[in-house]
């Protein structure tokens, strides 16, 4: 069903008061596109929406709301009629909701939940931002190694209803330390009689509650899991984390990736819903610092200001070569920025990558070199078309090697590559592009 | 088992003459583990390692190899050999390799394959690359819904081993017209005499051969699947994309953005094995392009040189004055493009971005121009000062709302707004920035 279809049903559902008959009529319509139509309505009006689904999916389509509205009816709507969808939720979808209230809001709803479910969720809870546990769920499924496939079988037909996954079963020794992991697959493959111990696979990739989220998504993109074991300092399995988290956390770092790029800092909402005071705070406070970086290419300017004076046609070319520096600077380190956050190179890397871009920067400085030589003559004669071309050559190969080794210093003292922007690139570009710029006009022409 | 000690233990059996004993010693090693702990040696001694693995596995581990190492298999190593491999392989994967070769190439492996996966490569191969029918598999299990649970288990289980996924079937009609989905999960919950027809999704989420990749990947990201079938002109269904490899093009697609948005074109292999030449070339375009935008600043100065030759300190502040002015575009561009490109916005949105930008520009504004003023008083007494305050505050605000129009023009006229580029939209914001500079400039001081 069209989403503005599906709007208008639930519109003209609620003014003729038969919300009663959505249910059947909007059987089929996807969890995740019913959410997104209530955020069209005001929260009773939503709230009317919701409660009219079937117990089950009503936890599924507010977990697929955006956080945003689910802390609105949280706060809005009563623990006594929240508290069924709250207890139904995923594990991880109500820690990602528990974290983003107010202590006292958590403390209103903390006794809706009973007492397996609030520990579940405070262990979850306690697990710090942009790691494992912090995306990871408890609803995983254990099979018992010394049944058959005909028993294992009927535990996980037991316990799916309350799994994120059935697709990936663990296996756990005495102490919850992680021994394997059995699929569904190879469940289902096998003669109903075998014991699970022999479909286990005893070496399963995992990870440690503590792993950066990007590490996680990382190792599930790599070896095309469904879910990855989470286990903690003692080897326990503590929660898994799923493929379509591990797809959200690709997207959400890659965004981090461009706004940090671009010197924005890091944004909890998307542009659309964020506030004008958000937007504003993320973005002013490199817009400021680079001003100051940018007073070094005003000195050697002023510092250079004879020189100048007596060949006013140095001051065409100069947008030109301090732009030309900062672009190859900028493709240079967005290369590096990139393939060092896919994890494509590493920093042992830098010689090799280095000892490239030289003779990329050459090429590319020569070829610009050309290309603005005749400029030069046409504006300056014959001096200034020498003094512009070296010029030339010589700003792009300094910007690209900035830009290539800028993003490799940052890692190499544990700060995020990704802060060597553009603009920082381009920053320290053009104070190169100035001060070579007239100390080249400054010998050549003999001032 | 460690990365340099896998290496390790893969030489020494090479150099012992030993390789027969690897297929035990490393049961429990991941393929792609095994696959890239393979790429450290030299094409024959890789094939020695490789066809010691039982046949299904080596078909696994080879399509974990980079795409360039299965090129220089298949071209190195006799057809005869690598055929049981390539039969083996995943459709989809296998379409890969073939897209890869030249004409020559694939007619001498074509033979190797029985008549239906020849007619299955071709389909696969013929679509357009970056669409859902350049990633699809055609390994995807189908089951008749007039069967009940058991039985179509029982063809699961039958189908399983050269199927992509089993966890999600499909259900197709006499013309091969897709119907509707049933998930493993929903079979395995239910009781073993119910008809599958029950089970049925009717309303699946599916995508035509045609959509972009980016498109089929946001699709799968937005309703969590496993799997979204894909369809042809005739609503019939032709395969399968499966989440991994979803996953592989957000990763891909958000590379490519990167790139773009620092004016490099599309590198088909990572910057670690691309060559000197293809850098070169995929860099130099937009470089020189940019030039001549440049060009537009330098002869704005020109037009101002009476101006600055009599107001020299003007020139200082220059730098800091178009440098502030690319940034905060850089900022509001980056922000679009990043949302158009996840869908976090549409083209419809610009209206009400752009009334919040102008307030956010206006107060970013407002603080650099409060940020210089010192600065100009210090450096050119009380009229410099207020010059560069007034510029400040509006070349930041036309360059933050050029950076935020630029990606919706492009988009309005189906370009990918990821061109609008830092170094873009920093170009036409520093042309702004000198001409309302100087304007400014000559009118205040009255020259």
């Amino acid at each position: 069903m069209d989403y503005p279809v599906l709007v208008e049903t639930l519109r003209s559902a609620l003014e003729s008061d038969s919300t009663h008959l959505i249910r059947e009529q909007l059987e089929d319509v996807h969890p995740a596109d019913y959410a997104a139509a209530l955020t069209e309505f005001v929260p009773s009006d939503l709230w009317k929406l919701l409660t009219v689904l079937p117990r089950a999916d009503q936890a599924e389509v507010f977990g697929y709301l955006p956080a945003e509205v689910q802390v609105e009816l949280a706060i809005s709507i009563s623990r006594r009629k929240l508290s069924p969808i709250i207890r139904q939720m995923s594990s991880d979808e109500r820690a990602d909701l528990f974290n983003r209230l107010t202590d006292e809001q958590r403390d209103s709803l903390l006794p809706a939940l009973a007492h397996a479910e609030r520990e579940d969720l405070l262990r979850l809870t306690a697990h710090e931002e942009g790691t494992a546990g912090a995306i990871m769920t408890s609803d995983y499924a254990l099979v018992p190694p010394d049944l058959t496939v005909l028993e294992a079988l009927e535990v996980l037909r037991r316990e799916a209803p309350d799994k994120e996954t059935i697709y990936s079963s663990y296996v756990v020794d005495k102490a919850r330390q992680l021994i394997g992991v059995v699929s569904l697959r190879d469940l289902i493959l096998a003669p109903v009689s075998m014991q699970v111990d022999e479909l286990i696979n005893h070496d399963p990739i995992f990870a440690h509650v503590d792993m950066p989220q990007e590490e996680v998504a990382a190792l599930i993109a790599k070896y095309d899991l469904l879910a990855l074991p989470i286990i903690n300092d003692e080897h326990q399995m503590v929660g898994i984390v799923t493929y379509d988290d591990a797809m959200d956390v690709v997207q959400q770092e890659a965004t981090e990736d461009f706004h940090k790029t671009a010197t924005i800092g890091k944004l909890e909402s998307s542009v659309k819903d964020a506030s004008i005071s958000l937007l504003y705070r993320k973005r002013v406070f490199w817009l400021v610092l680079l001003v100051f970086g940018n007073i070094f290419s005003g000195a050697g300017i002023a510092y250079f200001e004879e020189t100048i004076a007596s060949y006013l046609a140095l001051l065409f070319f100069l947008p030109l070569l301090i732009a030309s520096s900062g672009n190859a600077g900028a493709q240079s380190g967005t290369l590096m920025v990139r393939a060092l956050a896919t994890g494509d190179i590493k920093l042992r890397d830098w010689g090799s990558l280095l000892a490239k871009e030289c003779l990329v920067a050459g090429l590319l400085g020569v070829t610009m070199s050309v290309a603005v030589v005749g400029l030069g003559y046409w504006r300056g004669g014959y001096d200034i078309a020498l003094v512009v071309a070296f010029t030339m050559m010589l700003v792009v190969m300094v910007g690209s090697l900035i830009g290539l080794s800028l993003p490799f210093l940052l890692s190499r003292f544990n700060m995020d590559p990704a802060t060597a922007s553009g603009p920082l690139i381009t920053s320290i570009a053009d104070v190169a592009g100035v001060l070579l710029y007239f100390s080249i006009a400054t010998w050549y022409l003999g001032l």
